[in-house]
């Protein structure tokens, strides 16, 4: 065996494997950027071990994937609430984000970084402009990352016009594609802000890319009405139309489905990524989460931007996703804990096309790992693993976070950035926003 | 001026008074047990003080107010989630609870109230068995509770036949009746398990004693149409019918109410415990709290005990309390967080009859406080104190806790109670249980 760069020891492994395998008193080897070996404790005793991480009886774990958000949008967190989606879109955020610059965009998605390290998400799917900051924000932190440019059919504040939109992301995809935390996506905004050609060639850029094709979808019933009233079909059935449907499709939100939606969605193999927290919070509606599971789409969990949120912390966010299917279904066994952990790590994986590399702990796949500290009151007793991850912990309780290898976060303390400057850099932001 | 014991300082104080005062750089001078002072920290730059608590610019505020749990179930929690009802308390909840004793209560009790401190919650109100003990520990805690006896028609582990139960209530009001931190209320379970002459008796000795009377009320569809077979009356009109609405009766859950039901809840100024992760994790539905807010009714916040949600966050509760109303009414509106502030707080008070003792930081009340430390990735930056409270923060954010003038957490640290040796004790507890 190689030697071992780090193990992660004496704690109960939870792999979220196709088996579920759980070790009790486990340990798991990291070699280079990859999980080496997975076993009892004891079967490492006599190794030689460079960095020995003791999880203190905690779950050692696969880190959560967040499947949707818009990182920069830290520097608005707050800003506006509790109001008219329109009154919040024209008043505060698009003024705000005409304003945005690479250099905003940076410090805004490292402070995200810092956030969703500190809360045990090693992985997120960001849409938003100036991506090319967010994908060095995401290196520089050491965050797995997917990005892509939002497409849309008016000017950006980034690149202009979208002939400009599909060359910035042609060159995202180059500058990239050796960095192996960053995978780029093509990201058209959502089927009422792009026309159908731009969604027809965002769509031939990620088939000829084998890349994920990232949209918001059926957010709203006001979208969806919307796109009836245009194209006389539902939003799914309008980009089945053009033919945008794929297995590499990540349709964000789906709150507004039908079941000849929910039908189309399963038979293209769509992947879903809910977000019910912000479904919520800027009252869209609550997907059918449920039936898209018994349909057997493939469904992941995400955030959304912090401005409707308005925090990244994925531990509530899978507290969240299991209570709000119980009370909508009026069924306390919908959405059982195990299905939402499952939906937070693997699921997210597969959402994002990257099962074969994270998402789960398995010999060969990169190392992607959180503890999480259960000796704790609110974690104390134990009868549950799966039950006190969703119900009980916050993001707060993962104590260490190992990235591709690299121990980005160590005794609850980030390693991989300066947060005191971090977060000075989003304050200073928000003073000229403050500003006007 | 009294010499100052405690200055807490050098933060936003937010005092959820009846002006909505917020004072920047200010502070709270608390001598004995009670706010002597609250100004803009200058004033008191020349005071002698014995304790100086540096809120580190954080936000200064009353603590949370917990209106509705049974607090030694956390020797349940996780035990059994994600399933019917009736399969969770007869094979799990029951069977445990047959089996409690005392200690366990107290055990159990203290694991709750080391919680609740450390997420900034500085009163509880209980129902539970033996609550003598949690009485007894929320003294040894330090903290405020309302503890009253749960009394229904069936025998109870603890008292036996429901003649025993009232003079073990009567008990309680006289041992308790000379501790500052220790409210006794009368605590009948439900409707649908109190006949109406152990309601009305209920009832009876609470006006006696000016005391609160709690209740859990209109939590289910099924308990509404049980009510309705048999006394052909909504659960709110039956207890109209037999004399038991009052300000004094404090209603938990409201789940299921028509317009008649809402208008006799005001009518009768009775009060509301809303609770809302309860109510979604075990598929209750959700409280027409918004409605409830229009006419006028008094709605404080609760979260039930841990079994059913599954931790004693109010922060959580907060969150959740502003978001699934917003995506009920499909309006981003209402459930403004400044509401959902107050509801925490001062609302909880007033819900308890303790609004003249704590619930907001006024000159003349309890020392009931908290800071929150607001430099944190997940707070950054900071536009809206309220938005933060309710969207970003977690319990974990609150570094320091007084209660009745006694600081009981400092540095985020509980120091009223040996933490090691409480949650040994429920972990102890949790074994016998695992073992049947």
């Amino acid at each position: 065996m190689e030697p071992i760069d780090i193990l992660v020891t004496n704690g109960t492994v939870l792999t979220l494997d196709s088996c579920e395998t759980l070790i009790e008193d486990g340990a798991v080897a990291v070699t280079g950027d990859s999980i080496a070996d997975i076993g009892p404790a004891s079967k490492f005793s006599a190794c030689e071990v460079k960095t020995r991480i003791d999880a203190n009886s905690g779950i050692i774990m696969p880190g959560l994937i967040n499947t949707h958000t818009h990182a920069a949008m830290t520097c608005f967190r707050g800003l506006a609430d509790d109001m008219d989606l329109m009154t919040w879109l024209n008043d505060y955020i698009f003024p705000a984000e005409a304003k945005l610059t690479n250099e905003k965009v940076y410090c805004g998605a490292m402070l995200a970084c810092a956030e969703m390290i500190l809360s045990g998400t090693t992985c997120f799917a960001d849409m938003y402009l100036f991506e090319d900051a967010v994908a060095e924000a995401a290196k520089n932190a050491g965050m797995r990352a997917v990005v892509g440019e939002v497409l849309y059919d008016f000017p950006s504040p980034n690149y202009g016009t979208i002939e400009n939109g599909f060359s910035y992301t042609s060159d995202l995809m180059v500058k990239w594609n050796d960095e192996p935390l960053i995978t780029v996506a093509v990201e058209p905004h959502s089927p009422y802000l792009c026309a159908p050609d731009l969604l027809e060639r965002a769509e031939a850029i990620a088939a000829k890319n084998n890349a994920p094709l990232i949209i918001h979808l059926a957010e709203t019933i006001s979208e969806t009405d919307k796109i009836r009233s245009v194209y006389g079909k539902s939003p799914v059935a309008h980009l089945s139309n053009i033919g945008v449907l794929s297995p590499r499709l990540v349709a964000c939100h789906c709150v507004v489905l039908s079941d000849e939606d929910i039908s189309l969605l399963r038979e293209k193999d769509v992947k879903v990524s809910h977000n019910p927290e912000s479904n919520m919070k800027l009252a869209a509606g609550i997907a059918p989460v449920p039936r898209l599971l018994d349909a057997g789409v493939c469904v992941g969990l995400g955030t959304d931007g912090c401005t409707s949120n308005n925090n990244l912390d994925m531990f509530a966010e899978m507290d969240t996703a299991a209570k709000i299917h119980k009370v909508n279904c009026l069924d306390p066994t919908v959405m059982d804990a195990k299905t939402v952990v499952r939906m937070a790590t693997i699921e997210s994986a597969r959402v994002l096309g990257l099962d074969q590399t994270t998402g789960s702990l398995e010999i060969g796949k990169k190392a992607d790992l959180i503890v999480v500290d259960t000796q704790k009151p609110h974690m104390t007793p134990m009868y549950n693993i799966y039950s006190h991850l969703v119900y009980a912990a916050g993001g707060n309780d993962v104590s260490t976070v190992v990235i591709n290898g690299r121990q980005v976060m160590q005794d609850s303390r980030l390693v991989s950035m300066d947060l005191e400057k971090v977060m000075a850099d989003v304050n200073r932001i928000a003073e000229t926003i403050r500003n006007g």
